[in-house]
């Protein structure tokens, strides 16, 4: 059975999960709720995602949801569909395998965390109709820039965020990467101010599968 | 060799890993940093932690930071040591791998992002002699309750928060949980308000490897 995702066309979450299912060869079907009519807070969609945010997927008939779980997931039950092994062995690869956890949880922490408040402030609100104090919007743009000088650092000694191979946590990176560039607030390619991750963005931002699901996302797919 | 906490004696996320080793019955050695003195941000703690945050660890010279990396790191190379499995076999249990990232992918992004920012309105600004306006941390504290009411439909469910067995991801909770409590900021044994919460709080929190971090974190231990 064709693995389910249940989110929506426009959403880099969504986006993100189609893409990690194309890197593993995995058939897949999205299901694209309204989320202006808050499809993803009625009790249907809340008895598969407690949380009520998009997406989740059913994969014949086992129900995950939080993107990084869904990719790890993936990474483990598919391993052997992938070009180029994303995620390394848990038990074989242990060392390995704790760098790339190390850079997942940094992410969340010092990406993620920062991106979403950037995205929040300076994309969603304002096409809302919103806006927030410019100072405010301002110092939280600076955490992500001090993140990005740690990311400086890393990228200077390695070549991918997780050590020397592309990983599915290179692209974790993409989704508030690419919006945030696309929206002119972040210049990850400025070479002058941070030459290594201006080379790590040039390179896992061509990412062929992240691009074709950028131009469409189908609701049945391939 | 000795598995080395490069920390500090009284961080919640020091104490977490220490938790962890004794979990897996590894005999470490803590180093504790003096955080006034900013040891944790001078040129030698950034070579092996560019963020500037404790705890680290050095086992027999393989370095790691981040808390969640670190504890998923001890828990698959010494899986065996352990009395009962606190973490899947990510490769031959698959699904049940997924709940568990699942469940840590949700501490994350739904418990330890509003507890913390709790525990910095109203426990580490204050004491420091600074404040917060009390309707924006009331704001924030308004977020984590909302989390738990969705704990609490997860847990009415499930024994544990990532299924009907004790793991990891309850471990995560104990930091920001005991710190909120023991300040009578947050009521987790409240049965009226929360009833499945309260019980599993009950039950996590007689963790005796954490009590006994609490009790006291010795430079060399045990």
């Amino acid at each position: 059975m064709v693995l389910k995702i249940y989110g929506n066309r426009f959403s880099i979450s969504t986006r993100l999960v189609a893409t990690v299912c194309e890197e593993y060869k995995i058939p897949y079907e999205l299901t694209s709720l309204n989320l202006l009519f808050k499809e993803h807070k009625k009790e249907e969609y809340l008895k598969h995602h407690p949380y009520g945010v998009v997406p989740y997927i059913d994969d014949d008939g086992f129900v995950l949801y939080e993107i990084r779980a869904i990719a790890r997931y993936i990474a483990t039950k598919y391993r052997k569909n992938a070009a180029v092994p994303l995620f390394p062995d848990p038990i074989t690869e242990s060392e390995k395998y704790a760098k790339y956890e190390q850079a997942a949880s940094a992410e969340t922490a010092y990406w993620d965390k920062y991106a979403s408040n950037v995205a929040q402030d300076l994309v969603t609100l304002p096409s809302f109709g919103f806006g927030v104090d410019p100072s405010y919007a301002q110092k939280r743009l600076q955490n992500l820039y001090a993140s990005l000088d740690v990311y400086e650092t890393v990228l200077s000694k390695q070549k991918y965020i997780a050590g020397d191979e592309f990983s599915l946590i290179d692209i974790f990176h993409l989704p508030y990467g690419t919006l945030l560039t696309s929206h002119k607030i972040l210049n990850l390619l400025d070479e002058d101010k941070r030459p290594n991750v201006a080379r790590w963005w040039k390179d896992i931002s061509a990412l062929p599968s992240w691009n074709r699901v950028q131009v469409q996302v189908p609701d049945s797919w391939p």
